[in-house]
């Protein structure tokens, strides 16, 4: 048989570590990365030069370099922060090498490829738009009535912000996906979302109007992987079921086969059946995992690499044409291969 | 027979004359290249991380890029400026590989291999020095007694200097050679000195003191390659036979086999005779050659190698225990091979 395709979706830390269990199973994996930060080294390169975000992408061309000493060299290049107290201080190499390659090339999905060679990368790293976005948030809790809420514009204010969010959007608000992004999807065997800032890593891709519609029609196995612990910010206290609430929330329609959740996180019987129903909003199964690094707040690529292979020989299984395990709602706007828009 | 290995030192446009002539004869070719470059990029960093100035060294990369498709793009990535108006405006992608490579691998010969690599260079590129250094020159002529000499520091400020030029030196006085430099010195078949600005990219290199000493012990063939106009600042005005006096001066008892003059530059019988008498303070032959590019005064890459090949060809005819064409004052220097104090 040959090696399934595999694609994540995400950003950050939490895109890393699902390419790192994704990599344990195919060469085929495609990393579809948000396009929204605004800070740091990826902050000072969209105001100075008009990039494409760097920061998410170049973590994900690490995870997925070459176990080769070149491939190993290359991605402690890339990711090494300039010391010294100048104009270069904490940029990391990478983001100015995609700068750089976005500026001769002229097309980010082109300095990604070029880059990704030189990293050995087996599969490929793709923006989730061929732009940078802005995030902008309604939070409440900023004001004295917390009834009042505000627009917080910015993936940094948004992510770090004392009150809650209740609902993101991408400015400009239909932006086009990366074609190849789209592809990859329509191609898939399996689709992961998240782990990640769920409101500024994971949920932007729901926003995108041709991604939303690609995850919606591809024959591919869908998972969504819950963060193992609630980030502090943006979903400081929130509950395993809030997490689904609010993506559902973003994505009306919008379903998955898997919810991979640690099984240290929902312990009791009474929680679990709790969180089963509260999955069936996306259409979606529980599967309870180990996935965690024992005593770290860490997926560990080995255990995470098990359920993601779990989750994709349960799609097998299934009918191809009918991978659902439940009937759902969206499942009409299916239509056959040959008649996506996208390919 | 084997390929030629060919040695070129020198800095900027003259050395990348050089080698993009060295590459058509053999893939055996190593730049050694000046590190006192304090101007553009190169004095930015310089100035911001403490690197062996990359500006120099990015070049001769370039030059010695395989002439693939990567190859040719990845020259063309390392000589693009960053545009725009902000901290990144006006490097080059590639210094800015250099002085990265260089914070991981803290070794400058280590980071030119790694990108050398990456531009499929078959040859090596290496600083004169494993660290950047300073020139500092007796200037005269800024004065209004034009006899009064003054201290002028730095490459910029010598190759601009409305003043005449009387001598360089080092700063630090007496750097040590990178040791490859040496190596690669003693295991040439054909070393070239020149063309370039004449004190600050190719007196340099005969003052530091273990390069000077391979380039008198090597059983290579020396030439030195004048160049074709005299620059404006530095060398303004100065005449063919200058060039040659004030080599001489700065490096005294060093001889090279072949002076390579543009047929052009001297024309007449009397003033070709008038050269011929200067070369011998060097123990040099002159070699009057077709080497520029019709209408420019740019060397010709092809002519150039043609006019290398032929020097390297009279060294081989002569006996190789005894390379001068004329007896030279310092050949005594030249101890046998195993003596040599740098291999």
């Amino acid at each position: 048989m040959s090696s399934p395709r595999i694609v994540a979706l995400g950003g950050g830390h939490g895109l890393y570590a699902t390419l790192s269990a994704a990599r344990r199973l195919t060469p085929h994996v495609t990393a579809i990365v948000t396009v929204a930060d605004d800070g740091g080294s990826s902050g000072r390169l969209r105001n100075e030069l008009d990039v494409v975000p760097p920061g998410d992408l170049r973590m994900a061309l690490a995870a997925l370099a070459s176990d080769s000493p070149h491939g190993r060299l290359w991605a402690t290049i890339i990711q090494h922060r300039f010391g010294g107290s100048g104009a270069l201080a904490g940029h990391p190499i990478g983001n100015l090498m995609l700068a750089g390659l976005n500026e001769v090339l002229a097309d980010p999905v082109a300095a990604l490829d070029e880059l990704g060679r030189i990293l050995g990368v087996k599969g490929r790293v793709l923006p989730m738009c061929p732009m940078g976005l802005s995030i902008e948030a309604d939070v409440v809790g900023l004001e004295s009535d917390p009834r009042v809420s505000r627009a917080i514009r910015g993936q940094v204010a948004i992510a770090t912000t004392v009150g809650k969010v209740r609902r993101v959007r991408l400015i400009p608000p239909d932006p086009p996906a990366t074609h190849q992004a789209i592809d990859a999807i329509m191609n898939a065997d399996l689709v992961v979302l998240g782990p990640g800032s769920w409101f500024t890593s994971v949920i932007p891709h729901v926003l995108v109007p041709q991604l939303i519609a690609a995850l919606q029609a591809t024959t591919a196995r869908r998972a969504l992987v819950l963060n193992l612990v609630a980030e502090p910010g943006e979903t400081a206290g929130f509950s395993v079921e809030r997490h689904i609430h609010v993506l559902a929330q973003h994505a009306p329609g919008f379903t998955v086969h898997d919810i991979i959740v640690d099984s240290a996180r929902v312990v009791g019987d009474r929680d679990r059946d709790q969180l089963r129903r509260t999955a069936s909003i996306l259409g979606a199964e529980v599967e309870f995992a180990d996935v965690s690094r024992p005593g770290t707040p860490l997926h560990d690529p080995a255990r995470l690499a098990a359920a993601l292979e779990g989750v994709r020989r349960r799609g097998m299984s299934a009918d191809p044409e009918e991978p659902a395990a439940t009937a759902q709602p969206t499942q009409t706007v299916n239509g056959p291969r040959g008649d996506d828009p996208w390919r």
